[in-house]
């Protein structure tokens, strides 16, 4: 099988497990429910998803106790959007295509949604308790979900970026790298992390693997800012230097363009090398750790 | 002790505990842990706080694994304050005297600040793992605290007040007991519940617990209307019957005064009763029951 077609076949597993976990649209409160499932359901390739689950495999795991926090961190990468494009945040109308939550609902609502699907993601998570797996187990990946999505990691990151985006707190290298770390490669540590955790990895893996996470998430994220100076609209589907246009700091305007492509390289080498030391038979998570530094979009 | 000392050095206790768990105001992100700081610190009189130790020890509970449960169910209480007062939602500039959190700093940090709350929440319960007590109870108070903060609580009750509160939702006898049932009783019967499972109550007697938290939820609630509508401008701080002027449909408007005072008394006293069941040496829930329905602001 090829990448692309094990990647495609991962992604509809991964697709089913979200839409399995998520809440029935009934009730009184039934709105809600569909404002949740509307936000969740709006497309996205899951990437976070199928990581958490093939680095549960990377390390032998084979029970479904990893599915519940599967579909828990979907939940939270899809509040956090609902959130970010609220007015008072980035204002966006539209997402992958479609209305955003605020614009299809009201404000009112999406704010409710977006607390709604925060709070299921844990009523989710905390599922995995009926799974038979050892309870001490499953605490340390409810604790490694908690931390990476709060104050210490995903909103200490968004925070940081909108108040140095409204100039309330100055935009120099180490708040950018603050922001890339918490914004973005915090969720998929965590998604990784957790990978681990539930299938008995050693702390000394566990940590291992939260480096390979950081790497991947950091080089992710210069790549994004290189795509926009360099990449075509065509491909881009956006304006090129957009940001350059909003004069936002970037990791290229902070470095230049040839230093951050040497650095997305280092990162990318360093994270897929460490991925290889524990793939054995299928070579899937180094190939989607490259698939998704390397890509033009 | 009188009741009244008893209350207050309780209040006193749960305060400590509160502050003792909230993030430390320090990092790049040091504005957001402000806000929310600010935003739990507003006074409020932390009746679900001491209402969670008081089961806790009304069934024998002597350590301190309660303890991160009470600050977080305090963040989820504050988060939901902090997201009601948005501009797109309730609009409300001051809380106890106090600028609103959206006021004080602006309204995307509010936004931040109620993610960053409730997600702290979680943070701050999942550390009850850590206090040597056997992790499938401390799994089953975190279940309760995420399903009754959550659609099928809290957040339910608050999207079906609002959408009947824009008219998107008909208000009708059901809808209300549902609105005052999750909007106002679920933390209660989180707060209790949770204190009864830590001490290892049994199955049988969390049941009896919800039932009990819920009467008190609703007697409370049906309380607050018949104050609208009885109470004197002077003691309740807010203009006589401002919720019949906005012609919104209350339990007084629907069964008239007579019956909504008899209803609360038969909650009460139903509560109170089975409360009694419980207690030995010590009154204090019994009267705290009766000290928060029987109240005149």
């Amino acid at each position: 099988m090829s990448f692309n077609e094990n990647l495609k076949n991962r992604i509809g597993k991964a697709e089913e497990i979200i839409k399995e976990f998520l809440p029935k649209e009934e009730g009184l409160q039934k709105i809600i429910c569909e404002a949740m499932n509307y936000s969740v359901l709006g497309g996205g390739k899951r990437l976070r998803t199928v990581m958490m689950q093939a680095t549960y495999e990377l390390f032998g795991g084979k029970g479904k106790v990893v599915e519940p926090f599967m579909a828990a961190l979907e939940m939270i990468h899809t509040y956090s959007l609902v959130h970010d494009d609220l007015p008072a945040m980035d204002n966006d109308d539209l997402r992958r295509g479609r209305p955003t939550t605020h614009v299809k609902y009201n404000e009112g609502l999406a704010i409710l949604a977006g607390d709604g699907l925060l709070n299921y993601a844990f009523e989710t998570a905390v599922k995995a308790f009926e799974y038979g797996e050892d309870a001490t187990i499953v605490a340390k990946a409810l604790k490694i979900l908690a931390t990476k999505a709060g104050i210490y990691g995903m909103i200490g990151g968004q925070t940081v970026d909108i108040e140095s985006e409204n100039g309330r707190q100055a935009l120099d290298e180490e708040t950018l790298l603050f922001i890339h770390k918490n914004k973005t490669a915090a969720l998929i540590e965590s998604s990784m992390m957790i990978g681990a955790v539930l299938a008995h990895a050693s702390d000394e893996d566990i940590k291992a693997v939260e480096k390979i996470a950081y790497n991947i998430g950091i080089a992710f994220q210069i790549q994004d800012d290189i795509l926009d100076v360099i990449g075509s609209e065509e491909v881009l589907g956006k304006p090129i230097g957009s940001d350059a246009k909003n004069e936002k700091l970037t990791y290229v305007s902070l470095k230049g363009l040839d230093t951050a492509k040497a650095d997305v390289k280092a990162l990318s080498d360093e994270a897929i090398e460490a991925i290889l030391d524990y793939e054995k038979d299928e070579h899937f998570l180094s190939e989607l750790a490259s698939y998704l530094i390397d890509r033009e979009k």
